[in-house]
């Protein structure tokens, strides 16, 4: 018999994530129905909406039941369908979880072209993150030419997008990370023009010296300190697209101090999830996909072996070990 | 030789503000050039935003300078005109700030009929108080009927009407006020559904015991928090107005916790000031303006006797013991 490993929520994490929250099972692989197909993951993306997943409290999802399958995007190739639009080597995305393998009955797969883009990118600067910094710039921040937009969690999947199409609208951007490395991708690679390290210890300083016309937009997926380091130097009429606050996810207080700058700089301030506007989705991935091809967007992966990598590297990632897109390669 | 008294901001407040932060003075009446016209004023408008502009920060507009008249909207009679469009005995609304009579050139001077509505409701309910409401409720809030609205200061010269104008437009209403007497008024006087006393001790509760569907739009003119305890109850897609902080203006640290759920529900919160909305006056005032002259809007003012008594009053609504709009009578 055939088998094939997954990895499933063993418990809800008290506080932090601990490796004891997963397990690990061997499974058969099972026999496919009529209209279904088996598809052999090649990369899991981690990524931090998991984390409160992971929670059992009211969200903009329902919670990862326990002893599920962790919830996760995958991109693979088809190895047997009984579906006359998949084929045998076509190469899908889809949500198939923290799994070797998933069946699937079509409808959230997704083939994609992995001649000219690297497979895993569609997990990436041409998937999910991608698109949530898309939306989050273009929609939200709806930058100007000339304009300061600082971007926190600057090195990672989502904040490098957004720095790399801030500066091809024409805008100065600012980048925020923790540590020289991060910091050092995100100017050498990402081509920011320049990056803090709030690990540096002069988090409200060196963001006012690096923004001395002050901040007009903010693409924040930190939340605490960072985030209120910034609103201290936002602009009148300054917008702001909330899109993460890893650094409260495993429940420590996060308090903002600052909110009082929304009112006296008259800021916006919008929350967003970016499954909630499936309907850019094709306008946002085609323009992030030219882009990628024709080498105006760089990206940078972080890739752990194996599943039973995945929990160390998801821990990993929430405690910001990764460097760009956090993914763990199955095949 | 005539005189007249005026109060001058003496020093910038340590904290909290003091008596001792204001000068009564008595000047000439002076003489009118041409073109210039001489107001007594009948009301003086006691504003919170007054406080902010007390601080030599950088903020939203200029702060009121040392031995200069305290800023403040104003309402009386023109007593002398050499201005073409004034005549003696016109009932003007101004900006003349702490003091019983002044001179203008009639550029920011506006004619108004105190036959229908009371000369002093152009300080509130049809005033910049009310337009504050109409703004933030109509064009931030944008509440459709059914919709739960939550207002703090729900008693003040801004928040009643808030919630007076949500009624109107089939909202259910919450107020959050401090003290039974305000929670009273709110109820019984301005219609709305619920009112919360923030001093009683059980905010969040309460909150949400009145909002057992959630709440939709939240009209916020207080922060720390009471704001946090109605984030913690908004729904999906929630709006919020930012008009106030005022439980943070002596420089107290005001932190919010609960922002993650501006992320988590998808919320927007947009802070404003309403003299830059100064296009939308015209319609905001004249729908407010007829809905007070055929009763369909309440108003409540604590009237304050003698320009001597502006600190006090000042002093007295900043620390919440005014009963709606806080007024200076001044003839």
């Amino acid at each position: 018999m055939q088998t094939y490993q997954r990895i499933v929520l063993a418990a809800r994490p008290k506080e932090s994530v601990a490796p004891t929250d997963f397990r690990l099972e061997t499974v058969p692989v099972p026999e496919i129905g009529e209209g279904q197909l088996l598809v052999r993951n090649h990369y899991l993306s981690l990524d931090p909406y998991m984390r409160m997943r992971m929670e059992d409290i009211k969200s903009y999802a329902a919670p990862q039941a326990i002893d599920d399958v962790m919830i996760g995007g995958t991109a693979g190739e088809v190895i047997a369908s009984n579906h006359p639009k998949f084929a045998v080597g076509d190469k899908v995305v889809g949500m198939l979880g923290w799994s070797e393998m998933g069946v699937s009955d079509g409808s959230m797969l997704k083939k994609v072209d992995s001649t000219q883009i690297s497979l895993s990118a569609y997990l990436g600067i041409v998937g999910m993150p991608g698109m949530t910094a898309w939306y989050g710039l273009n929609k939200i921040l709806q930058p100007k030419p000339g304009q300061t937009i600082a971007v926190s969690a600057a090195s990672g999947a989502v904040g490098s997008v957004v720095g790399q199409l801030a500066k091809l609208q024409g805008c100065r951007v600012i980048g925020i990370a923790g540590g020289k490395a991060k910091c050092q991708l995100v100017v050498d690679s990402f081509g920011f023009d320049a990056c803090i390290d709030y690990k540096a210890g002069n988090l409200f300083g060196d963001i006012k010296a690096a923004a001395p016309d002050g901040i007009d937009g903010l693409f924040e997926n930190v939340g605490g300190v960072v985030m209120d380091a910034v609103l201290n130097q936002m602009n009148p009429f300054g917008r702001i697209a909330l899109c993460g606050m890893i650094s409260g996810y495993d429940g420590q207080p996060m308090p903002v101090h600052s909110l009082h700058k929304v009112l006296s700089m008259r800021l916006m301030m919008q929350g967003f999830i970016i499954s909630e506007h499936l309907e850019l989705w094709p306008q946002g991935l085609s323009e992030l996909a030219q882009l990628v091809a024709t080498k105006k967007l760089n990206y940078h992966e972080t890739i752990a072996e194996g599943l039973a990598a995945a929990p160390e590297a998801f821990i990993g990632m929430l405690r910001g070990k990764n460097l760009g897109k956090q993914l763990v390669k199955l095949v």
